[in-house]
């Protein structure tokens, strides 16, 4: 075996690939697992799915973004348990990897409270191919009223449901109006996209709701003004194709997307620690779990308090803050020196509204409009990793602005009414099951069927 | 109706669009019928299945090409039929979209010689969902293989097999060696790419035999020189998951990409034309069928030979200029004028071998080498739809260039041994099968059993 203490970090997101690049050239030995070989850059998949973007856009391979550091390895897999006796970490194919260290940055997917059959009707955003598949289906529902406009003269009426007013919901709404609005409004000559209607339901009093309320109402406001219809106070309650229940009422979509709810990576559980209702994982200050000194947890799948009685955000800057906490920690017990306790420092809020507003909050300090967005455009570019990304994103950016263009308009896979969407199944995980057979369906004209 | 005569066009590949383009502004209707919503410049698939390019970089939305004209009406679906007696093409959905001239330019895929079942084990190139797969399956080889050399020390030695040697298949089999001796090599820490095995297999006597000997002769070295084994006069007489029969013997392969024989859209026999083996239609020298004046078939569904005796070539240019003859004759009936015979002119055959080969053949003009991979890049930049997409693909071949790397190297989708290939079933068209349920493969060490 190695000389040099192992560390197993699983996933690569923007926690663990943190954790592997401080341990690179130190005197560990370090593998990160990925059941993915890439690393998405979760904040712009919004425009992946509004198709500004494309995906080799905002992903990196791993094992590129690693490949210079001689002591880390990178392992293509999926971690589905652990065996805690042995120290490893048990691996789908039946192998298992070893760890002197472990570092648990699986991340977090959206939750749908127990309603996992939901999923297939109201798709996430939190992959390359969820992106994928939400830009085929809102391309496609504009393709298909075209269609049918064809064939019989009809104009159908299209909506769609945005469910959750966190930023990933207010991005998506605002994209989806703008989309309609200008993009596409030229390219189909019979249907009138700019009538297409968007709909955003949000369960709490405000969207926005972890901002300041100033800022909320800003970019409510902001939202309409871009044609969104703002649901506050709507719980969504079932979801069916083509409908969602919002409190009693049924509401026809052509499309939804769910963006609201957190699930932390079923690992956490399996760690045997104590997690909260969303799975995620009580730690130490440290970062590690209790009874087990030498295993960390990091990011999204984290339930940890701050000094003021707020938890430590889900968010990037949190899941990095925690990874160079957790990667120091292992390397101060290397020199036999105490560990540091982590300390969350809140680097500020963003959200964009439509092509060219924001909100950006940094404690006191607030922006709107604007200047808001350049700040949040500066920002995320110069986060993005690789310099050839920066440079395609920056560049599909300022087309999109000039152009008004969509470029990334790809329909790939499925063209027809006929959706196969293959979902991972939490109880066995890593394997892909197909939904039942796909059925045809006929497109028919759906009346609006909101009443206020 | 229209008072002007509807013109329907089936595909939206070379030869339909151009048809579009032509009868644009004109006084007809036209609806360009396409069961994807985006054209692909399928010279540049291998590109996307090497990951250098990404889908995006080589295919655009027909609707944004054709938007500035406005009798030019784009319609997402699938042809599955025609009603000869009503003069009308009948969709996937049961609708039926009547034509007063109809062209038909649905395009070819790749033939199994009646053996479809191969084509979950050995897929061809003809789409973006191709490339994709393809790309998934290569980039995954090497990821499994890196795992299995850490999880067990064994270094697994893997093979790749590209059946047919036309240029699709030099073009893949240079492109994957390229990869393996390069791009990748810096990557993988545990295994050596550079000894991945890399065969070409073709049933006649000479790879590209549609060009010139001495320049089959170049293309056969300069391939070998990038590490392909090139066998000729070997047929391939089986396919199964992991190997390949090659006249009596198996050889063990972790991908096989399938690049020969050429099936025609089956709606060329559902037209009620006689067709030769492969599903061509044989059309009058104006491109329509016999008995119907009004019906058009152009591009690789069609056979037709020259005045030289020898066939019309299935290549863009072709399909081209087939579209251009039979817009013309469109444009000509409205006029009451004589219609125009299609003559051929062949504007020159060209394939790449690696990364700054090429052979380049017009009539006894040849070039080769990295000259030859200059008119190449030039020729096929040029012809890229849409300005973006060149400086696109343009920056990327530079970048792919200088630094050697692959910039396009996504895996997306099923990352796990398992893989699950929708088929299109050519019984049900537009219908996507999925194959049974995905079972977990557990990579074992293949050794090679070629005994030549």
């Amino acid at each position: 075996m190695a000389n040099k203490p192992r560390v197993v970090i699983i996933g690569g997101g923007f926690g663990g690939l943190q954790a592997a690049k401080e341990l690179a050239n130190e005197a560990v030995e370090v593998a990160l697992i990925d059941r993915k070989n890439h690393h998405t850059f979760q904040p712009l998949l919004y425009q992946v799915a509004t198709a500004v973007l494309s995906p080799g856009e905002i992903a990196s391979p791993i094992r590129r973004i690693l490949h210079k550091y001689k002591n880390v390895q990178v392992i293509l897999g999926e971690a589905v348990g652990f065996d805690l006796e042995k120290s490893s970490v048990k691996m789908f194919d039946g192998s298992e990897i070893p760890f002197d260290y472990l570092i648990v940055a699986a991340g977090a997917r959206h939750s749908y409270f127990g309603n996992d059959q939901w999923e297939a009707d109201a798709p996430g955003l939190k992959t390359i191919e969820d992106a994928v598949e939400i830009r085929r289906r809102v391309l496609l529902a504009f393709e298909l009223a075209e269609r049918e406009a064809y064939l019989t003269g009809v104009k159908p009426h299209l909506s769609f449901a945005v469910i959750g007013g966190g930023p990933t919901g207010v991005e998506m709404a605002g994209a989806i109006a703008g989309i309609a609005r200008r993009a596409l409004a030229k390219d189909f000559n019979l249907i009138d996209t700019t009538k297409a209607l968007v709909m955003l339901f949000e369960g709490s009093d405000r969207i926005l709701n972890t901002f300041a309320p100033e800022l909320s109402e800003i970019a409510k406001k902001d939202l309409e003004d871009l044609g969104v219809e703002v649901y506050l106070n709507n719980f969504v309650t079932a979801v069916e194709e083509g409908r969602i229940k919002v409190g009693e009422k049924w509401i026809n979509c052509d499309v939804a997307v769910w963006a609201t709810g957190v699930a932390a990576s079923p690992l956490g559980k399996m760690l045997g620690a104590e997690t909260d209702r969303a799975g995620r994982v009580f730690v130490n200050n440290d970062l590690t779990i209790p009874n087990h000194k030498n295993i960390f947890v990091i990011g999204d799948m984290v339930s940890l308090k701050q000094e003021d009685g707020k938890p430590v955000p889900g968010v990037a800057p949190a899941a990095i803050q925690m990874a160079e906490n957790a990667a120091e920690n292992i390397l101060r017990d290397l020199k036999n020196e105490a560990r540091k306790d982590f300390k969350y420092f809140d680097k500020g809020s963003m959200a964009t509204i439509g092509r060219n507003k924001a909100i950006v909050e940094l404690g006191r300090f607030k922006l709107t409009g604007f200047i808001a967005w350049l700040a949040w455009l500066f920002v995320h570019v110069i986060s993005l990793i690789g310099f050839k990304n920066r440079l395609y994103v920056l560049s599909e950016w300022f087309w999109a602005y000039v152009t008004r263009e969509r470029s990334a308009r790809l329909i790939t896979g499925d063209a027809e009414e006929m959706r196969e969407t293959p979902k991972l199944s939490e109880a066995q995980p890593g394997i892909l099951t197909p939904v039942a057979a796909p059925e045809k369906v006929k497109r028919t004209v759906k009346k609006k069927a909101v009443s206020e």
